[in-house]
């Protein structure tokens, strides 16, 4: 049986890497993780490189992730990976997720889960099958002030829901997607590697589950209509999603052509009797709206909030904590699970979150293709 | 031939008129109108006693607008009504503007302008065969950053429109429409005086002719999701529009059950090198992103603002001006069309906007009614 | 005994001056006032020239004011003018409302009230002599949200005082301060015209106004580090005034060489059990903090506010009104006065104020002088 | 030679330590550091208990600063640690940086650095004479927009500096200053462990770092005026300093009483032609003000940033980093030192921001109890 630190690998996440770093910060933030190796890198030797860089054991770094389950399985159980973390383009999402899970490792992975609905469900198959733990790095619920508002909505805060309304707006494909060109050499524009969508498969993803993360309820029905820009680019840029959830009605407003936009996420939920508003690029601060009464701004740190919400933040209120701070609260949630410690409902999404997401994309997609009709997810 | 301040006359906008006071204010702002008249409430007497408060000559108030129009065309041509402002309930918006008209004065109107499009359009022509000018109080077109936003864009600082989203949330009607007897006394939920929309008539129209107004284009489709929350009751009360307008796609988010929210009014239009934010409770600042450099704010009364904005504004930078002052820029504008000045285009909005906005409001709900298809405005 | 409107007669505010507008259309606001003449220019033709672009009566129109008083009190009782505004710069405003309170009118004056402290308790004394209304218009007491902090002040929301701190910065004597020429063209410059202070008679006055207005209590110490950037600039253009009040202690900080700033004056009061924060540039918030609970936003026009506060706004919440509104707040307050209906406290400044005000800029500048030491006020 | 990541022990920061979980994770955050041991509470027990909480080796947990100088200096160089962070209350801070440095250890540690300017003294002349490393955390130095500031007034992008105002604002004091009994129980009122100040020499001492940090410039005088609310009292909790730093004049404001804020510190530095503004719980905004242009508003990761501030950020634009990724940065800096890598100016701060901070603690209490007179730094 493992002692002291979960024992963390990792595929992809390379020299680079923009979402590499992100999942080693968060990993040791709760002092919970160690990286002992991984496969860093398509191109052995640059991973090994990069591994050195982490001062890491050049023993632990593997060529593929094949070799990393074979390998690590010979050492002894005290010291072999436990979790591998899966921060590779989303393609191989999958087949390295179903080789962990079957090889007797917990994975942590990003989004979106897979490629197809499919594979989803196979894998969320193996999870139970295997007994092993899955999370989904969905970041943006780690943030206190969203487990504060998912808190706050169970327990009736805002009433019954009449509303919900979710952006998210980026502007980065835009210097992109108008040149031929450079519109190849980006993955994410490409359906081998990125899937049946682009926009809405990457950031339409957060907003989906973010709805339903913060509501603790399930979006039944999706009216998409996409924008691809140009009639030779195969995926969308940008998008709108209307939505019906129980009796409540809403949108998704997703685009990646939204020039000057850097990272604008934002939720609003509207109840019977108060709201919930929250922007990503300013965490820290959640407005709760009600009738008649001043809107309130709260704050993480400060004893109003839910245990959730409290057990998600390490400094004093006024210290901003950012994306690294909510990402390792989703490893932290897993970290408890792992070692069979009482888990809060909301410390990290799971695989059951994947295949919602993916059957989010599928159905908006062919809402699309279908000019714009209601599907059911 | 009339000389001095323009002589104004007031249809409605009586005793505890929330918006009669809106209209006078906006009248004395730029200094050129003088309220000499009107009929203020359909009861006459309390028509007359209202008058008194505001000192007015009491053979200058009528019992109806037909006794107005008579008793004033006897009157000589110095001390007639040259205009009148129609701030009563909708229906009887057209049958006041369409007497007013024949009977040779200036009209200004509040929207929606008509029950219906047919209406609409006859007053269209009126307009044209009697030479009259004819302002439709789309307020939020007067404050100064709407005007900047207008002229920003049709000097191509943010290059071909790739995305707009108008967002207009209010929470007014949620205390109302939970309750079967409340929902009956409010005017707006009454077909017979609304015309066949609430939110999107009222509201939803407003983020309608602002999209237009600042882009200087046309929506060519919408595709609605409108909510009456009950079926017992016969107009929406929230709603999202998907929208195309050229290349561009977009939405307009609606809601009068956005419960908390006051008149929370937004604009967002996204460029191929840039994009605009404006949001009505802070109406000074104007935000302009751009690829690679800073945001910018923009603010009321400096010299880099365009002609249009700098002659909206009365006072200093950093002095706030507000919505009577955005209204006055209305009535200012009509007033120098009046008095044969020149006027810049997007001073006032006209008929042709109000026939635009009845499009829009016969569109939706037919788009809705359809179970949720494009139709073309 | 006059009926119907308050006549109301201007000194100073022609062509091209900034505060002659905001007096004109505050008057206009409450539709209390009804402007019919004054002696708007130095140049008695280009005054006249003025006045007839308001519509004014020719002959109601003087060369000075001692010609409007002779004349004016030479028409019938129901025709006179019965309050006069004093727009004019500081040095003037002495003896101009001397004259008109001795001649038998209300007064409604700039501030700096006078030039020297000696003025200000000459016009004291003589509006008790003469029982007529003084009113001094520091604009932002009129603001409904400044009026909401003084209601909850005094009704012990935010518990004893423990610090008061006011921000009044601009930018607009920095592009004049640095050029020599330039400076003396600027009469706010000129001691002859301005008085013995520029920044801190100006706007550091309005500072120390709403602190004591909103807070209800005396400043009892002032010890001040003024800068006058050159040795040959005989006037403040910038400086901290440190301040005690009772028990409490506090700061001014005021400037006109804040660099891009436009009129960014902010005052934060913090008590033993809250805090109350308000920015003029974002005049419809006011924020409320306590311990232990989120912060609340307070806004206009809700059934939360004080009497004070609702009676200061016109429209429903989230319809921003400005500054225009604010000064109309005091031009009502005073005809109420001038009526003899029931007045609250803090409807508008008067003589009192402007008595106190004077007492800060002399001790001041006087503590500054003595090398920076606490004088007593 | 030590290869690998730096050896890092901590002194203080045990079971419930606040500021011990923001050295960890900072020392974490670049990757270039290995927590091995230390001596975390005077108890050695809850000590050793703590530490194994960290998984850390028991033989490297110590009971007191002097065992661990021995044993450690006992270890195989490869092996031993090479700089240890002190965590401690402030007496502590000397009495341990002299054994560290004496002891051949590089340093970091928390502020304020000593008890008294000699204290200091000795310190700086000590880190001349070994050639260690010393790094004082000053935490928000560490944030990518104040280094952006920093490099944007030394470049001259806002001109000549004309005015300076630091306000740090708290109100965590309050609810235990009012209870005498309450207020014996916090180390940072009692003199014997917090030195001759509270409130300035806690975070009054972070403002005058920044002012010192952001212009590049020192502060020559100050005139002091604090607050000890009770006689019985015997350290500030609130206090205003006047400052004058070469032709500038300006102001820090700090308070532990101003109730309901949290952490708001906000700097404001006016030049003769543009002005940086900055607040600590928003901090990846800079705003840019300039004459006759609109305001800008700068976010970290956007390549318009100057190199040191690019090198502070470790994710892509939008994703907020924070009070860790803060002081992570500064870790990361000493770890470029201590590997004789090169380090660009501000990276960190050091034993001589220590000596200026002590410098300010002790005129400013000076100046207070001289009556408020101008002392010279």
């Amino acid at each position: 049986m493992a002692t002291g630190r979960i024992k963390l690998g990792m595929l992809g996440g390379g020299e680079g890497a923009f979402i590499g770093i992100a999942h080693r910060i968060a990993a040791y933030m709760g002092e919970k993780y160690e990286l002992v190796g991984g496969a860093f890198d398509v191109d052995y030797q640059r991973g090994m490189a990069f591994a050195e860089t982490l001062e890491l054991n050049q023993s632990r770094v593997y060529p593929d992730v094949q070799s990393l389950i074979e390998k690590e399985n010979e050492l002894p159980a005290d010291q072999r990976m436990e979790v591998v973390s899966i921060v590779t383009p989303n393609f191989l999402h999958f087949p390295m997720a179903k080789s962990l899970l079957e090889g007797g490792f917990h994975v942590i992975c990003e989004k979106p889960m897979t490629m197809t609905v499919a594979e989803a469900e196979e894998l969320d198959h193996l999870v139970s099958q295997t007994g092993k733990q899955f999370c989904l790095t969905h970041t943006y619920t780690g943030y206190p002030m969203v487990r504060q508002m998912k808190s706050m909505i169970a327990s009736g805060q805002i009433g019954e829901i009449q509303r919900v309304d979710v952006q998210y707006y980026q502007g980065w494909i835009n210097p992109v997607i108008h040149d031929t060109e450079k519109r190849k050499s980006v993955w994410r524009l490409d359906p081998a590697k990125s899937g049946i969508s682009c926009c809405m498969g990457d950031i339409g993803l957060h907003a989906f589950n973010l709805a339903e993360y913060v509501t603790g309820s399930e979006i039944d029905q999706v009216l998409a209509d996409l924008n691809y820009l140009y009639d030779d680019n195969t995926l969308d840029v940008d998008g709108t999603v209307l939505i019906r959830m129980g009796q409540a009605k809403g949108v998704i407003r997703s685009s990646q052509i939204a020039t000057g936009e850097e990272n604008n996420l934002t939720i609003q939920v509207y109840g019977k009797t108060g709201a919930l508003k929250w922007q990503q690029e300013q965490p820290t601060v959640l407005t709760w709206l009600t009738e008649d009464q001043p809107a309130q701004i709260l704050k993480p740190g400060n004893s109003y909030n839910s245990k959730l919400a409290m057990d998600s933040t390490k400094m004093a209120p006024g210290h901003p904590e950012g994306i690294f701070d909510a990402m390792g609260n989703l490893y932290l949630g897993l970290a408890k699970a792992i070692r069979n410690l009482p888990v809060q409902s909301g410390e990290y999404p799971t695989v059951t979150d994947g295949l919602r997401g993916m059957k989010f994309i599928e159905k908006v997609v062919l809402s699309h293709r279908e000019d714009n009709i209601w599907i059911t997810i």
